[in-house]
C-alpha cells in the first residue's frame, strides 16, 4: 500500500508522516517512486509533473499553484489532481490594491524623489467612489472585490457567462467607457490572450487606469503603448517577461510596473504548508479531499 | 438678519444661496462683513480665521479640517463652531494602506529600478496574520481598520481610555512588541507629540514596521534615525517639514516618504463642497447643525 508523500524541499516541514522531500531536479529512486501515493510537483511551472508516469501506486497529484493545464497533460488517468486555490488570491489581491493607491496617490513619484531629496506636494486621486471593472469571477477577482469595498469602490465583476451580479464577457464593451479602474484577474486562456487591444484600450476614458496582475499577454504591449499617458497602467505582469532593460515600457509615462511579484509572500510557503499537511492527512483517512480539479 | 455665506473661492460652486467667494488674502469690505451669519475659513491652517471678529451677525464658522484648536482661539465666544470631520478620513486611511503594501510588497523599490530598466524580482511580505496597532481610535484610526480587515490582519486600536474593543494608552508599551506594524494616527497634543521616542521604538520587534500619517512630530526624527534599519517606517508627515534636500531621513534604508498629501486628494473639494452645502442649509432652515465642536 504506497502510502509515503512525496514534495519539494522548498515547502519542508510537513505535519505529516513518510514524507520524502526532494531538492529540484533529483528524482528519487525507483524504490521511493514505488510507495508514493501523494505527489506534489515543483513550483512555479511543474517542471517534474511527469515524474508521476513512474509512481504505480500514485493517487494523488497536488500542485502549488491555481492553474493545472501543464500538469493535466502528465498525470496518468484515474490520478485525483488538486490545485492550490486559497494559496495565492489574497496576496496578488493586496498588490493590485497597492499598486492601485501608489499610482493615484504618487508614491511610486514620492519613492523616486527620495533619491533627490525632493519634496514635491501634489494632489493625487481617492479611490472613493471610483467605477472598477473586474475582469475575472473567481478567487482572485473576488478577494480584490472585498478589498475595495471598504475603500469606497462601486465595483463590477465579469465572467464568462453572467450569473448573480457577475456580468458576461458579452457586455464588457459596455461597461467599460464608465469604469475609471479596469482590473485583468483572468487565466490566460486563448480567450483572454491578447484580450486587451487597441480597440479594447480606445473604449476606456482619459485617464481610466488598466491594472494587470493575470499575464502579461492578456495586453497587446504596443497597443498600451499607442494610449498611454491618456490613459494609466500598473502592471506586476508584462510581454515579454522579464522585460528587457531597454524596453519603452519602462518609461511610458503612467505606467508603473513590478517585477510579477502578486503571488510571492511570506504567506505563500505558510498557506502551502498548512494545505498540503491538510490535504495529506485527509487522503491518508480516506476523506474527502478540497480543490479537486480532475477527474 | 445676516444670511450671507462667506467661503473660499477653492470650494466654489456651493449650492447654496447667497454666497460671497473669497481669494486666499482679500478681507471682504465692512459692509460684507456685516451680513455674513456662516464663515468657512480657508484651508489648511486658517489663516483668516481672525477675520470672525469683524462680523457682527455671525453665527457658525465651518472649518474645511478636523483639527480645530487654531480657530477656536479666534472666534468671539458664542460662535458655534463645526469641523470638517467626515471630509478627510478615507483619503487618509486609503493612503496608509496604499504605503503599507508599497514597503512590504516592494513597490517602492520597483519604481525606482524603472528608471535603470531593472527587473528584480523578491519576495515580498503579505497582511495576511499582520497584527496591527492603531494609535488612535477616531474617525481616520476607524477608517483604517475597516480596510485592515479584509485584508486579513489582526487590530487592535488604542485610545486615550479603555472602552469596548479599543485599549487605553496606558496599555501601549505592552502591545508594541507584538505589533507587526504601528500606525499613527492621533491629534497632535501637549500628549502625542514626541510620543514616539527612543524607548517607544525599542519595544518594537526587528522588521516592525512603523506607519506615521498623523503629524511629523509625533515621532521624535533623531530616535528614528536611531532605530533604522532594524525597524521601518512609511512617513507622509515628517519633522521638519518640509524635509531639507540634505536631510538623512530622505535616504534611511527601509524608509518611505511621501510629501503630506494623506487628506489630499479630488475626493476633498467634492466632500467639502458636500458638507458645506448641507450645513448652510440646516443653518438657512434653523436645524441642527452636525459637527459641533463648540461650544
Amino acid at each position: 500500500m504506497p502510502d509515503r508523500v512525496l514534495a519539494p524541499q522548498l515547502i519542508a516541514p510537513l505535519d505529516v508522516d513518510h514524507v520524502t522531500y526532494y531538492a529540484s531536479d533529483d528524482l528519487p529512486d525507483a524504490e521511493t517512486l514505488g510507495t508514493v501515493g501523494f505527489f506534489v510537483p515543483g513550483y512555479l511551472e511543474h517542471p517534474n509533473a511527469h515524474w508521476s508516469a513512474q509512481m504505480p501506486g500514485l493517487e494523488v497529484v497536488q500542485l502549488l499553484t491555481i492553474g493545472f493545464d501543464y500538469a493535466l497533460a502528465h498525470v496518468p488517468p484515474g490520478v485525483t489532481v488538486c490545485n492550490a486555490a486559497g494559496v495565492h488570491e489574497q496576496s496578488t489581491a493586496e498588490l493590485a490594491i497597492g499598486l492601485i493607491i501608489a499610482r493615484w496617490r504618487g508614491i511610486d513619484r514620492a519613492a523616486r524623489d527620495m533619491v533627490t531629496g525632493t519634496w514635491d506636494h501634489r494632489r493625487g486621486r481617492s479611490l472613493q467612489g471610483a467605477r472598477v471593472v473586474i475582469v475575472g469571477a473567481g478567487g482572485v477577482a473576488n478577494r480584490i472585490a472585498d478589498c475595495l469595498h471598504p475603500l469606497g469602490c462601486d465595483v463590477q465583476l465579469v465572467g464568462r457567462t453572467r450569473r448573480g451580479a457577475v456580468a458576461a464577457v458579452q457586455e464588457l464593451p459596455a461597461l467599460l467607457p464608465d469604469a475609471h479602474i479596469v482590473i485583468l484577474a483572468v487565466p490566460l486562456t486563448e480567450h483572454t490572450e491578447g484580450m486587451v487591444d487597441a480597440a479594447f484600450l480606445r473604449r476606456l476614458r482619459d485617464d481610466a487606469l488598466v491594472v494587470n496582475i493575470a499575464r502579461g499577454s492578456v495586453i497587446d504591449t504596443e497597443a498600451l503603448l499607442g494610449e498611454v499617458p491618456r490613459i494609466e497602467a500598473v502592471l506586476d505582469v508584462v510581454d515579454p517577461e522579464p522585460l528587457p532593460s531597454d524596453h519603452p515600457l519602462w518609461h511610458a509615462p503612467g505606467v508603473l510596473i513590478t517585477p510579477h511579484i502578486g503571488g510571492d509572500t511570506d504567506a505563500f510557503p505558510r498557506l502551502a504548508r498548512e494545505l498540503i499537511t491538510e490535504q495529506a492527512s485527509r487522503w491518508r483517512r480516506g476523506e474527502a479531499l478540497v480543490n479537486i480539479v480532475s477527474p
